[in-house]
C-alpha cells in the first residue's frame, strides 16, 4: 500500500499509539498544535516543528527569499500562538543545493531574522547541509505557557461560540493569484503578501490564552473546514457554521468578483490562513469580542456554534439553508 | 557566489552574529552540540536537531528501513550525550514521496521506536508531509543536564588529556564497504552495522558529564580531525594526537588489511563515529580511565594532549614523528 492512499493522518495514526507508552502523565504529545512538557514552577514548555519543501510548500519563483525566511518561522510561531503561548527559541535546519547563491540565502536569513526580532525569539541552533536539488527548511520552535493555561483542541464544549481572528481565504486567494498569473493590483498584492508573509497571531493568542472563557483554540493552516474538524474529533462535539458570517477582506471580495471566484469557498478550504480558530463560552462572547476589538485591528468574528451532536460533523448554513462546501483540507501525500 | 564555495560553516558564520543580540545571558546557542536554555531550579534544557536527506546522508538500498529510523534518532541522541545530558523528548519531521510503501515507513518507525524505548525518550510531535522525490527526516531532541554541568567545546585547557570512547573509523569503513560493494563477512558486517545503526553514548556521556575532571566534550560526527578542531577553535588551544594510539577495532584492522586500506586514516577522517571526544584534567585521567573501563565495555582511550599553542592546530605524531594526515572533515555543500 502507498502512503498517498492513507494520507498524512493515516500515517500518523499507524505509529502514534505505539509510542504513547513512553509519555509521562505530565506531557501531552502528538495531536495538538504543540506538544506540552514540564518547564518550571510557573510555566509549561510547548514545542512545535514544521517542514517546508521547495515545490511542495513553496515555488522559488513565486516568493522572495526574504518572505521565504519570514514564512518558515511564521508558520511555527502560529502554532505557539494557537496554544496561547509565547515563543522562547527557534532551531533551523536547512538543506540547500550546492549551487544556491549565497546572496539568496542571506536574504532568506534576513527574513527569518526580521520576524525573530519582532517577537524577540533567539535562533539557538540547527543544522545546515546539502540537498540534492530542492531547498528544504525545518524549523522547530519552543515556547512557554502558564501552567494549565494552554488552549487545547480537546476543550470545545456544547454551546460554545466559534470565532476566528482576522479574515479567511486571503492566503488561498494569494496562492491562486500566483498559480494563475493574475495581474497585480492593490488587492491581489495584499492577498499574495498574506500568502507569502503571513503574520503569526502571537499577541492575539497570548491575550486570548489568558481568558478563561476561551475553551479550545488552534491555528487555521489547512482551511477552517479541515481544521475545525480536528477540534470536533478531539472534543467529541459537532458544529454549525454560518457561511454568511465568515470574515472576508475587501481585497478578497473584490478580487473574487473580478475573477468570478467563490470567496466563501476560498475562506473555507483555502488553507494557510494562520488565523486563530477558537471556541468561547457563550456567556463570555460579547464582552470578549468587545475587549478584543478595542485592542486588535483585525476583528474577532463569530462564525458558528458548537453543538452536542456526537457525530463530530460540521453543518454549513448559507442563507439559513444547509449547504455542502467543496472538498476541504489538504492531504499532504496526494498528487 | 555559490554556497559550495564557502561551505556549511562559512554560511553559518554569515548569519549567526546577526542573531546573537536576541540571546539572553542565560542561553547558549549556535556553536556546540546542543543549545542550552533555562529549565528549572535543578536542570538546564539542551536542544539539538539534525536533518537527514536521502542520497546525501543515506542511500535507500544501503540501509534497512529499521536502521534508518534508528539512526535518525541516534545521531541526535549522540549530541545530547556529548553535553553529558539525558534526552527528554523527540520531535520528528518527515517528508515522503507519495508512492512510498507504508510497510517501509512502518519499519522506519519501528527502528525509531526501538531506540526511543531503549532510552525512554517519548516522541511528542512533528510534521509529516509530501516530498517531491527523496525521503527527508528532521529530528529535534530536547534533553536536560544539571545546572552548569553541561560539557562544552570551549572548556579544553592546556595539558588536558584527550580521550575518545570506543573505537574510531568503523563507520567510515562501513560506508566504504557499502559504496565499494565489498563482500560480506563477520568483520564487514559489524562495520556496516555501526555505520547504519550507531549506538549513541548516552550512558557514557551521562557518566562522564558528572565528572569534574572532564572539561570539554563533543561527539565525533565528521571525523576526529575535523571535530577536535572545533574544540581547539572554541577553547583557543592546540593539540597533539598520537596516531598510534587511536583505538581501532579488530574488525577494522582485519578489513583494512584485506583491502589494503589505511585504518588510521579512516579513524581520523572517516566520520559518523558517534563516539565521544573529551579532554580531561591530567591529574584525573588515570583514575577516570580505570573507573570508566570497569563500567563500560568499550574502553576510554587516551589519544593525545592539549597544548597551549595559540595557533589552534593539531600536531599528528606517527611513531613519534610529525605526520600530515589526508584532508579531514566533510564540507556539507561540496560536490
Amino acid at each position: 500500500m502507498k502512503l498517498s492512499e492513507i494520507g498524512e493522518f493515516g500515517f500518523i495514526d499507524r505509529f502514534s499509539g505505539k509510542f504513547s507508552s513512553l509519555n509521562e502523565a505530565k506531557v501531552s504529545g502528538i495531536g495538538d498544535d504543540c506538544a506540552i512538557m514540564p518547564l518550571d514552577d510557573e510555566y509549561e514548555q510547548i514545542v512545535t516543528t514544521d517542514l517546508l519543501i521547495e515545490d511542495i510548500h513553496f515555488i522559488r519563483s513565486a516568493i522572495t527569499a526574504f518572505d521565504l525566511g519570514y514564512k518558515a518561522l511564521a508558520v511555527n510561531l502560529s502554532d505557539i500562538a494557537a496554544m496561547g503561548g509565547e515563543p522562547t527559541a527557534s532551531f533551523l535546519s536547512i538543506a540547500l543545493p550546492g549551487d544556491t547563491d549565497i546572496e539568496y540565502m542571506d536574504d532568506v536569513m534576513e527574513g527569518y531574522r526580521a520576524l525573530s526580532e519582532k517577537y524577540k525569539v533567539p535562533l539557538l541552533g540547527g543544522d545546515t547541509t546539502k540537498s540534492p536539488t530542492k531547498i528544504i527548511i525545518n524549523v522547530c520552535v519552543t515556547g512557554r505557557v502558564k501552567k494549565s493555561q494552554a488552549k487545547l483542541r480537546t476543550s470545545a464544549k456544547e454551546n460554545d461560540i466559534i470565532c476566528v481572528t482576522g479574515s479567511l481565504g486571503d492566503s488561498g486567494a494569494g496562492l491562486k493569484i500566483l498559480l494563475e498569473n493574475i495581474k497585480t493590483d492593490e488587492n491581489t498584492a495584499s492577498l499574495v503578501s498574506w500568502h507569502n508573509r503571513p503574520e503569526p497571531a502571537i499577541k492575539e493568542g497570548l491575550w486570548l490564552g489568558q481568558k478563561k472563557g476561551v475553551h479550545a483554540m488552534m491555528d487555521i493552516s489547512d482551511g477552517i473546514a479541515s481544521d475545525l474538524q480536528h477540534i470536533l474529533n478531539k472534543s467529541g462535539v459537532s458544529a454549525t457554521i454560518d457561511m454568511d458570517k465568515l470574515p472576508l477582506s475587501d481585497a478578497l471580495i473584490q478580487t473574487c468578483d473580478k475573477n468570478r471566484w467563490d470567496a466563501t469557498e476560498l475562506a473555507i478550504t483555502g488553507g494557510e490562513d494562520y488565523r486563530l480558530l477558537l471556541t468561547v463560552n457563550a456567556s463570555d462572547i460579547d464582552s470578549l469580542t468587545k475587549q478584543y476589538n478595542r485592542i486588535f485591528s483585525d476583528p474577532l468574528t463569530t462564525v458558528g456554534q458548537i453543538t452536542g451532536d456526537s457525530h463530530k460533523s460540521i453543518k454549513w448554513l448559507k442563507s439559513n439553508n444547509l449547504h455542502t462546501p467543496g472538498k476541504g483540507g489538504f492531504n499532504h501525500f496526494s498528487d
